[in-house]
C-alpha cells in the first residue's frame, strides 16, 4: 500500500493554470484508490465515454458539474453531491464551472 | 453491496439538535465501507481509544476537530484535511467545534 500517515489537504496545491484535469493519489491500497480530481471548466473529449473496471464512488467538493449516462441520463452536481458510478458503466463528464475549481474526491475500488 | 445510483448531498440531513454523534453508512461493498460522521462538539469518551480492524482513510469537510494518538501524536483538524489510520492504530477524537457542525467522511477499508 502506497499512503503516508501525515494530514494534508485536499484544497491545497490547486495551480491557478489548469490546461488539463488534474488527478492526484492521495491513497492506493489493494482493491482501492481514492484520488482527487481538479477540473476548471473540462469535459470529456467529444463522444469519449468512460468504462470503468472499478466501481466508483463520487463526490463534488467545490465547482459545479454536469454529468451524462449512455443511458440518456444526466446530472447536474452542486458541492456535496455524491454518486456511485457501477464499473462498466458508461457516462461522461459533459461539462464543469468555467469561472471556479471543480474539486471532486472520487473513491475507486474492485467490482 | 448495498448503494443506490441516485444523487445525493453529503450536507443534506443534518439534524440541528444532534445528543450523539451521527453516523450515516453511504456506500456498503465487499471490503469498503463509506461513511458520513457529524459531531457537534462531540469527543470520545474519557480514556477511549478507538482501535480498529479496518484500515480508515478520513476527510474532515467542515467545522474542526483535534485527534490524539495513543503514541502521544496530537493533530488539529481543519476543513478539507484528510488523515490515514492504519488498522490497530489507537487514536480518538479529542474534541471538535463547539459552535458548527463537523462532518467528516471516512472510508474503511480491509487490512
Amino acid at each position: 500500500m502506497n499512503h503516508s500517515t501525515d494530514i494534508a489537504n485536499l484544497f491545497a496545491d490547486i495551480p491557478a493554470q489548469l490546461p488539463q484535469e488534474l488527478s492526484t493519489r492521495l491513497l492506493d491500497a489493494k482493491n482501492l484508490r481514492i484520488e482527487r480530481i481538479v477540473s476548471y471548466g473540462h469535459a470529456s473529449e467529444p463522444d469519449f465515454w468512460y468504462q470503468q473496471e472499478e466501481h466508483e464512488w463520487v463526490i463534488l467538493l467545490t465547482g459545479g458539474a454536469l454529468l451524462r449516462w449512455a443511458s440518456g441520463r444526466e446530472e447536474a452536481l452542486a458541492p456535496g453531491d455524491y454518486v456511485f458510478i457501477p464499473a462498466g458503466e458508461k457516462h461522461r463528464v459533459e461539462g464543469t464551472l468555467a469561472d471556479e475549481h471543480s474539486v471532486w474526491l472520487a473513491v475507486f475500488f474492485a467490482a
